[in-house]
C-alpha cells in the first residue's frame, strides 16, 4: 500500500481553508419555502426572527441571494484549533472490500465535541457575543450539540445554558460532565425552571423528557431572559450555511489532487452534515458545471425523506417555533425507544427537502443493526470508531463500493464521517450482546402522525 | 491572532514521517542496567526473553548499540491512519496566560485508542504476526493500552486477550466495549481461567483485582498457550524505542520551522510517552550537540522518581517477571484509591531512571486537584479535553509559562499531550463536585514498601 500518490490523509494548509461560507440557496432556482410565523402564517422576516435568534443569524436565515458570507477572523482562528479536517483516502477499507472503487471520507470527529457540530456552534456563539449578549440557550439530546456549544461559549466567555433531555442527563452522565468542564450549566428537562417545564411535570410527574420539550424550555428561557438568545444545531438555513465549510474543504482537497467524486453520501437527521458536505458540489450541479449523485441516508426508524410528506409543519413538539416546509413525519412523531444515537428529528432541513423534492438528490433508509455491523467493520480496518449517526453513511458507502466490485466500475465515492462514537458505547454494547432491535414504524403509525399536520 | 507564520497545527507530510525508530541507549555512555533473570539474577539474554516476548522484540529489548531500527513498511502504513500527529502551537493558551513564552504540544490523542499507546501496540502486534503467532495477551487497568492493542490486533487479524482489572471492567464498561468492537476478548481479572487467578480468588473471594494480578494472569496465559506471547505498553526498552516516533516527529516539525525548545515536559508513569518524546532531543544532549531541560512530571500520589529509590525491583506484583534496575516505590506499592487515571506504576523505565540518576533530567510531582484545574483551563482555551495523565504535563508547562511571565523570558516550551479524557469523565465529575482528594503517601508508607525490595 506504500507510496501511493494520494496520501492516506489530505490536510489542507491553514491558508487554504475556506474564507467564506457558501449559501447554496443563491444557486437554487427553486428556492426553499420560507419559514412561517405560527400566529400569522406569513413568511417570517429577519426582524421577527431576531427576537429568538441573534440579529446577524436571523439575517443569514432569510438571505436567499448572497452566495458567500465572509467568515469573521475570530471564527477562522477558532476553526484553526481543529480544522482543516482531514479528507481520508480509505485505502484499508478498499483493500478489505476488494473493490475497484476509490473511497474518501471527510472526517469531522477530530475535535473534543466529537462531531461537525462545532462548525456552527462557534459561529452562532460568535454572533451572540458580537451583539453584546450575555448568553445562549439550547437543548440537547445525546449531547453532541450541547458539547459543541459549550466549547464555543467557553472560548468566547459566553454563558451557555443547556436543557438536556432528562433520560440522557441521567443515562449519559459523561456528556454532561464534558459540558460542565466547559463551564456550561446543564439542566435536566423537563425542569421546574420554566412554565412549560412545570406544566409538563404537573401533567406527567414521572416523565423522562423529550427533545421537543427541551426545545420549548430553551426557547422560553431565551425569550424571557435579558441578554439571551436561542441557538439550534441543525435544520436551519444558517446552520447549513456554516456547515458548508465541510464541503468546501472536501472539494478543495479533492481539487488539489484532481479527484472528482461520482457519488456523495451523507447521513441525514436534520440535515446539518449532509447539507454542508454537498453544498459546493450541488452548487456546481445547479449551475450545470458538473454532475454528481447525492445520497441522503436516514434511519429506517425515523424515515422523514423516504416515508414522510413534503408539507408545512412545526419545527418543535410544543408548536411555539416557526413552521417550515419540509419532509416531515409530523411534529408529534417520536422514534421507537429502541433507536440508538441521533438522526431522530421528525423533519428535514427545508433546503435539503426542496432539493430532494426536485429530484436533485436520492434518499435511502437503513436498519440500525446493519449500521452497527458496518460501523464495526469500518472501525477494525480504518481505526476510527464511528458515531452511530456517521455509520449510516458508512453502510451505504460500503454498499456502493461492493456494487462496484460486481460491476467492475472504478467509481469515486465521497462520504461524510461526521463524528466519533466514544459516548455511544452503550449502543455498541447492545449490538455486541445481540440486544439491538430493528423496529420500523408501521404505515398506520406514520399515517396517524401525519394526520395531525397543520392544514396550510 | 491571524497570519502567524507558524500555523496553529504543524502537520508533517506523510513522506516526512520518521522511517526508523531511534534507540536512545546507543548514545548513552552510561547504559541502563540490564534486566535480571529472577531465578539466576543474571542478565536476561534475548533468547531467555523470547519465551515471553516475540523474538524480534526480545532482540530490541536488549540491543544497546543499534541507534536506528527501520520501521517496517506495514507499520508505516498503519501509522499513516493516524500519523503524523500534529505539533500544536498553543496560541490560545499563550494569550490566556499572557505569557511571553511560546508553548507547543505534541498531540497524540487523535486516534480511537485516544493516546500514544497505539505507536507501540502496532509494532508489538506486527512482530507477533510476523513470527507466525496466533495471538497476544496483556493486562489493562483503565483500558488505554488494551484499546490500542485491540485496534492493532484487529488490523492484523491477530487474537487479542486482555485481562482487565475487575473494578475497571465493572466501572468502565465503555472502554471494555471499545475493545470488544475491535474483536478483543476481555476477561475481568482475577479470573478462574488461570492458576494465579484461581489462587487469588480462593484467598480473597471478594477482590476487585489489581494491575499486578492482571499482569500475572496475562503472562501465565501467554506462556501456557501455544502460539501466544505477552506484550506490555510501557516501562520496557522496546516500548521506548517505538515511542521515539513521538519525539522524532516533534523534532522534525520544529526543525522545519527553525524552532528549538528550551524545556521539554512530559508526564511519567512507566515512561512510555516521556521516553519517546525526549529521545531525539536527549540524544543531541548526550552527543553534546545541543542542550535542553527535561522535566518528568509524576503524580504526588505515586512519586517513583521524586520519592522512590534507584534499585533492582520486580516489574510485577506477582514477582514472576524479570527484575529491572529503576526508580521504584517497591513492587508492593499501590497508589491510594483516590488517585484518578493512569501513571500508577510503582517503577519507572530503566532508561529514564538512568538518565534521571545521572542528572540529565529533572522530575517534579504534582497533586491531582491542581492537575484537573490545569486540565479544565486548558480545555476551555485549546478545545481539547485532555486525559488526566497528560494534564500532569499541562500543569507544569503552564507553571513554566507563568514563570516566564514574571521574568519576561521568551522561553520555548514543548510538552507531550498524550491523549484525550473522554473515558475519564467520572474523574472530572468528582473534580467538579469537589469530591477529589489529594492523598499523598506518608514517608512511613513509602519506607514500608521499599523495605520489601529484593536484596541484590
Amino acid at each position: 500500500m506504500a507510496n501511493k500518490q494520494i496520501p492516506y490523509k489530505i490536510y489542507l494548509d491553514e491558508n487554504e481553508m475556506p474564507k467564506a461560507w457558501y449559501n447554496l440557496r443563491a444557486d437554487m432556482k427553486n428556492k426553499p419555502a420560507p419559514l412561517l410565523n405560527p400566529d400569522t402564517l406569513q413568511p417570517m422576516t429577519a426582524e421577527e426572527l431576531s427576537g429568538v435568534f441573534c440579529a446577524e443569524l436571523a439575517r443569514q436565515e432569510v438571505d436567499e441571494d448572497t452566495a458567500y458570507f465572509d467568515i469573521p477572523q475570530e471564527i477562522l482562528d477558532f476553526y484553526k484549533m481543529y480544522r482543516p479536517a482531514p479528507l481520508v483516502r480509505a485505502y484499508c477499507l478498499e483493500e478489505k472490500l476488494q473493490t475497484p472503487a476509490k473511497i474518501y471520507y471527510k472526517f469531522e470527529g477530530n475535535n473534543t465535541s466529537g462531531s461537525h457540530k462545532l462548525n456552527s456552534a462557534i459561529a452562532q456563539a460568535y454572533y451572540a457575543k458580537k451583539q453584546g449578549l450575555r448568553g445562549v440557550t439550547t437543548e440537547t439530546g445525546a449531547g453532541q450539540w450541547g458539547t459543541a456549544l459549550s466549547m464555543a461559549c467557553a472560548y468566547l466567555g459566553l454563558d451557555c445554558k443547556v436543557y438536556m433531555v432528562k433520560c440522557s442527563y441521567e443515562q449519559k452522565p459523561f456528556r454532561r460532565e464534558v459540558m460542565r468542564t466547559y463551564g456550561a450549566s446543564v439542566t435536566p428537562s423537563p425542569s421546574m425552571e420554566t412554565q412549560v417545564g412545570r406544566k409538563i411535570l404537573a401533567e406527567h410527574p414521572g416523565t423522562t423528557g423529550s427533545l421537543g420539550c427541551a426545545i420549548s424550555e430553551a426557547v422560553e428561557t431565551a425569550v424571557n431572559t435579558e441578554g439571551y438568545r436561542y441557538v439550534l444545531g441543525s435544520v436551519l438555513n444558517q446552520v447549513m450555511l456554516h456547515q458548508s465549510v465541510i464541503g468546501l474543504e472536501a472539494k478543495a482537497a479533492m481539487d488539489k489532487y484532481g479527484v472528482k467524486p461520482d457519488v456523495i453520501i451523507g447521513c441525514a437527521g436534520g440535515g446539518s452534515n449532509l447539507g454542508g458536505l454537498i453544498a459546493p458540489f450541488m452548487g456546481e450541479k445547479l449551475r450545470g458545471e458538473a454532475d454528481y449523485r447525492f445520497i441522503a441516508v436516514e434511519p429506517a426508524s425515523c424515515p422523514s425523506l423516504t416515508r414522510g410528506v413534503y408539507a408545512y409543519d412545526y419545527c418543535d413538539t410544543g408548536m411555539v417555533c416557526p413552521l417550515a416546509k419540509m419532509y416531515t413525519l409530523g411534529s408529534g412523531f417520536i422514534p421507537s425507544a429502541s433507536h440508538a444515537g441521533g438522526l431522530r428529528y421528525h423533519g428535514m432541513s427545508p433546503i435539503l427537502s426542496k432539493l430532494y423534492d426536485d429530484g436533485l438528490m436520492e434518499a435511502v433508509s437503513v436498519k440500525q443493526t446493519e449500521v452497527f455491523e458496518a460501523a464495526e467493520r469500518f472501525a477494525r480496518v480504518e481505526g476510527i470508531l464511528p458515531a452511530p449517526e456517521s455509520s449510516h453513511a458508512i453502510k451505504v458507502a460500503m454498499d456502493e463500493a461492493l456494487r462496484c466490485k460486481e460491476t467492475g466500475e472504478e467509481k469515486t465515492i465521497l462520504f461524510g464521517l461526521t463524528g466519533t462514537g466514544y459516548f455511544d458505547m452503550m449502543s455498541y454494547e447492545k449490538f455486541h450482546d445481540g440486544k439491538m432491535s430493528d423496529y420500523i414504524p408501521t404505515d398506520e403509525e406514520l399515517a396517524a402522525a401525519v394526520a395531525k399536520l397543520p392544514t396550510i
